[in-house]
């Protein structure tokens, strides 16, 4: 099951690589559970400390499978329970990923539709490969991207949200960074390379500091302004009693590098 | 009254023009009640897919009738119960541009000030003319622009806001698009066109799609993520089960047209 | 003790310049003292409309004081209630801006880092010198900077912010205006001519309309669309039945200057 999302470790970075360029990446029910499998392996894997996700083929992920979804319509109530169930392992995924204790750094080339746009909306980063297009077009076909809104609406502002979602058009990576649902953009040959830097970048920081900022960072997200600070306040005061900050804090006063483990 | 508010049918597109070019289509008593009215009938009229609304004359919507204000001052209380009860029945009528069925394209042009600011934000969409002038410059008189902000503030960035507010300064259709409170901009001869195909675009697609999705739009944005997706993934269940949704997927996989009634 | 942050009134503004150079105006336990206590002091002047703050030197602010942090740690508790202590009075601080009734303009060169760079966010409105580099770079002695992200994701798009966080790299002035952190740039000899600008043109402005709409664009920012419209009406009722709002508007429509006190 998990050769769908292969996973290959270059030092503490982890890529995994949504491998079904037939159906491109479509987020089919064997899909999913590899996702969640491979995401439940490294939230508790220490050695990763930064995670990039990409897709084999042609296009980075199109969204849910659907002939696979047709095939549902079979059950003896038209699908609603089918359809319940996948729904929710979808979003159960999705979540996961601010979940990760490890940033996880989409990198994506292609197309980004619907559910796969809404992969991208996930991750904590992107980057993107020039002429990726990125689109909920389900509202084409009849189906509104309803659950690809929650993701995409808490990326970029609500009138650019409003028009892909009821257009179904798409907008280029230049837009798409533009309007905060990708960070980099990077020539197609050039794309790897860009989101490996970056991956290094994080992977050369000190990974718990990483860790419990991540966390913090969608703790205070939606946490009213005094509360949000009550909260990050003490999430300082912890970070600060580390051994690995107090020698960080050293080395920059004394401009020699930190001696770190990690 | 209704004839302030001019409605016109384009085949499933309603056309509503604000008709008080005399005073910029200022929002009066009068204006206010039409466009509660129009809402009110587009609200259940099941054969209107799009509404787009625009002002005629010079400007798109001037904001409030001040005339009409200074004289609300001659009642005994000074003209608080008037104020209270123009306050309520304006923020009324914005509320319930998202809460209609229908998408809203607001079709802006010459200057959006103020309240008509608001009413450009709360739109769902909106497409300006070239050299549009969009403020919320109420405080230039002495009076603080705290409803619209309501709405400017949930379509661009905080400090873009807090600087329209306080200097009730300008800006203009290409920053508007930057900052998220417009999504197109056309030459001011080729507005009416543009906000016409956008409409034509989303008045192609399954209507009830298009229902289910602004209304879930709205509905999951404040809640926090957990309950956002539980929220929609209902509503995806929904949409699936319909007969049309079907008919949409079956369409794109076998790459013909779907067989949709509406 | 106050001495390290000056206050300078010019007219109705009052500009306070942070005035450590030599830490790059370090957040040291005497500076955010000085700053608590200077904006008590304006917090109750009713002669001060608007407020500028900068820093003296090469650069805005540098965050914390590093080496008076890691001093803490000679304490029995390793420097918890120390670090406990100092994250509650800079987070105080940085709340006490968006409390005060007056528009706070940071005028802000050179660097703006960690808490340097949390201060400009809390700040209602920035201009920056084009060159000026904004970081949240904790991350890179091992400490993230979590307080600092409170304000800054109430600014900037959620990609953007985690990007910064977690690289730790700098932003110039031109990509912090883009992404809702700055409102002007200018080049390095007029900064302080732009920044007077922007002050003065709100201090013409009716100043308890500022001071009311302030108060109320905050207090409405978390609220429901519904709450928030109940909130501002009310704001609005009051403003109107003031004096100088009736001779405001009278005044506009007279297409003469308003007869205004303040």
């Amino acid at each position: 099951m998990t050769d769908l999302v292969q996973l290959e470790r270059r030092g503490v970075v982890a890529h995994l690589t949504m491998n079904a360029p037939g159906s491109l990446n479509a987020l089919s029910d064997a899909m999913l559970a590899a996702l969640k499998a491979r995401f439940t392996e490294l939230g508790t894997d220490g050695s990763v400390k930064v995670v990039v996700l990409k897709g084999a083929g042609k296009a980075f992920c199109a969204g849910h499978d659907l002939k696979e979804m047709q095939a549902g319509r079979q059950a003896p109530d038209k699908g609603r329970a089918y359809f319940a169930d996948l729904f929710f392992r979808c979003a159960e995924v999705m979540q996961m990923i601010p979940a990760l204790p490890q940033p996880v750094i989409a990198e994506v080339h292609g197309i980004a539709t619907a559910a796969g746009c809404q992969l991208v909306a996930s991750c904590d980063l992107a980057v993107a490969a020039e002429g990726t297009r990125f689109g909920v077009n389900g509202v084409n076909i009849g189906l509104f991207c309803s659950t690809p809104m929650v993701a995409l609406t808490r990326n970029v502002p609500r009138k650019v949200a409003f028009e892909m979602l009821t257009t179904g058009e798409f907008i280029d990576a230049s837009r798409a960074r533009e309007v905060g649902l990708v960070n980099r953009i990077a020539p197609h040959e050039a794309l790897a390379a860009e989101a490996g830097r970056l991956a290094e970048t994080l992977a050369a920081k000190l990974g718990a500091a990483v860790k419990i900022g991540k966390r913090a960072f969608y703790d205070q997200m939606t946490l009213d302004l005094a509360a949000a600070y009550e909260h990050t306040a003490a999430v300082m005061v912890e970070n600060m009693l580390w051994r690995d900050t107090e020698e960080g804090i050293s080395a920059f006063i004394e401009k020699r590098k930190p001696d770190w483990a990690v």
